[in-house]
């Protein structure tokens, strides 16, 4: 079984003073300084991890070998969304709009092509896979596909109201699923991971796991999630103020366990999986950004490999991304999930790629410095 | 020649009673109402262009026949992006970062597959079309390309700080050209136009027409461009400050013609030509929209056809989107023009139809509500 404590490639930050040569890089395409905005700073975070990819080292003495390498054109041959879905415990205690059933629903509308994340697909080509991690009733046979992935930890957390959300075995069984899909997927070839999720009350969990965390007041960190009345909101916020004195310490892997979903913690897995070896991921909304949150709490390297995709309607999120010193690429006002807003942010990536790679230098147009 | 103020079809504001049935097909999609936030906004806006352009008329009092229409597929089968280049008198002050010559530079450079653009182009298969609307030195015939169009109204305007920019004539020329690139190739097929622009010193311009336009402080109009000196900002301020006077009113031709460039001109007759055959239009940045406000002085319909794609860097651009009600689907940070916040924004666009048109009905995909 994967140990979360021990990704040994992540005891490193990426190779900063490369970065240096990629600036250059960008700094003499026929542009003025810095008017390409955040793609730039995507193109430079791209570069300096397929460099890191690339060279198999974040350190090197060899200054010459190191402005060659890292100016190499940047690639995503292979980009997936993988939608992470799992039932939730607190759901029953009427924290969402939408009863549990609808996640096995929408893992069915998932598969059958019908979800807005399958429209965002189809617009850029991107596979999608849906993973069950741990939804109430299991699909049937005839009901799956070849974008299906089963990776059960239970049907549905606890009710986290009540108790803790999963058992430690659970929890390590749910990390090592997430790790070791994205270990498969990567040696396949992929060099992107794009995540989404889907779980009626998730944000129930996600608002948990960002106030026990960062101690942050539990009422800025519970949020409206889909649309719930105020009614809904004030039970929602009780149930978690009640649950957090639980978390006794911060310590990541107990406040997973505590609050999170099975979908949460495959994808802290799956997060440090893409990271140990050295794979972008693309970090959807407010769910996804727990994930990230955790896993970065775990192993704070892995933070150099993440790109936040979109700022959710959930106010919160906000919080989450000053946590982890981020800004967004889109803001769209979605509050949808199923990676939606990473799909939605993908072309923005192929486009700092483009540009990093094709576009012409002032020598090379003949333009004016 | 062209007659802006006589744009029939654009006496009407498109038919708003076909929005409640546009909302109620969106509202029907596997969702939380509204989770997919401005991309519902576009998808509508786009879906009442289509139905206009469908039905030819403004206005129906056949309500079965309008539920039916408006909930066809929203169609983008030929978009194309347009920058339109033209050298501006009043870069002869220092006022920009760079020299006249640099526009014709990025022409050739846009013309040979070397900019911005033409990565961002190339990620989205977007046909690009350049027009020289009025550079100082025209092209040689070696130099041209398929994708370039001569529209020259002059070789650079005159510095708007000592006199009009263009004659009555000029403009008028530019309104015309403008239009009639648009009549064509909506005939051809176009049904979505992206605009964009390349011209040294064109931020002063902009700066100008908003501040003449709205009788904002100059102070709040103007600002760095593509990042000029503390010194050039204080000239540029002051060159404009003094011109202002000369436009005596607020009528939006005389404006234009004392402070445009030709490639604004050409662009408002673009706009206007677009609106009036019912195809919508996605705004750049700060030059773009400043020639978008024009458009809606003069008719003010045509901001129904509008979308914009992104807020630009330059400050006073959210003034200009405050003034046209309007607000941008990017925030990236970008000040470069020629076009790129459209090309970037245009998958939106694409995703936003995709999920209108085939994203399923709670009904169909046996989702609860």
């Amino acid at each position: 079984m994967f140990n979360h404590l021990q990704v040994e490639s992540l005891n490193q930050p990426l190779f900063e003073p490369i970065k240096t040569a990629i600036q250059a890089h960008i700094d003499n395409k026929t542009k003025p300084l810095g008017a390409l905005g955040l793609l730039e700073q995507v193109a430079s975070q791209l570069a300096l991890i397929q460099y890191a990819k690339k060279t198999g080292v974040l350190n090197s003495s060899d200054k010459e070998q190191l402005n060659t390498t890292a100016i190499d054109p940047i690639l995503i041959n292979q980009a997936q969304v993988f939608v992470f879905a799992g039932d939730h415990g607190i759901a029953d205690e009427g924290v969402s709009i939408a009863p549990s059933a609808v996640t096995r629903q929408m893992v069915l509308n998932f598969l059958n092509g019908g979800a807005a994340i399958n429209c965002f697909c189809k617009v850029h080509s991107l596979p999608l896979t849906v993973v069950d991690t741990g939804i109430i009733e299991p699909l049937n046979d005839d009901e799956k596909n070849e974008q299906f992935i089963e990776q059960r930890c239970g049907a549905s957390t606890k009710n986290f109201a009540k108790q803790a959300a999963m058992s430690a075995n659970q929890c390590e069984q749910a990390l090592d699923y997430g790790y070791q899909l994205i270990q498969v997927k990567v040696k396949q070839g992929c060099d992107l991971i794009l995540l989404g999720e889907m779980g009626i009350a998730n944000t129930s969990s996600a608002a948990a796991i960002l106030a026990a965390l960062t101690k942050q007041a539990p009422e800025d960190c519970v949020g409206l999630g889909t649309g719930i009345s105020e009614a809904q909101y004030q039970l929602k916020l009780d149930l978690i103020k009640n649950a957090l004195p639980r978390a006794a310490n911060d310590e990541p892997i107990s406040i997973l366990q505590e609050f999170g979903g099975f979908e949460i913690a495959q994808m802290v897995g799956a997060i440090l999986s893409a990271a140990e070896q050295k794979v972008a991921v693309l970090i959807d909304g407010f769910i996804v950004t727990s994930a990230a949150l955790l896993a970065v709490k775990i192993q704070s390297n892995c933070r150099d490999y993440l790109i936040f995709a979109h700022a959710s309607q959930e106010k919160a999120h906000q919080m989450m991304l000053a946590e982890l010193n981020a800004s967004a690429l889109l803001d769209l006002g979605l509050r949808l999930g199923e990676g939606t807003g990473a799909a939605l942010a993908y072309p923005i990536l192929q486009s700092a790629c483009l540009f990093y790679n094709e576009m012409a230098s002032f020598d090379s147009a003949g333009v004016s410095v």
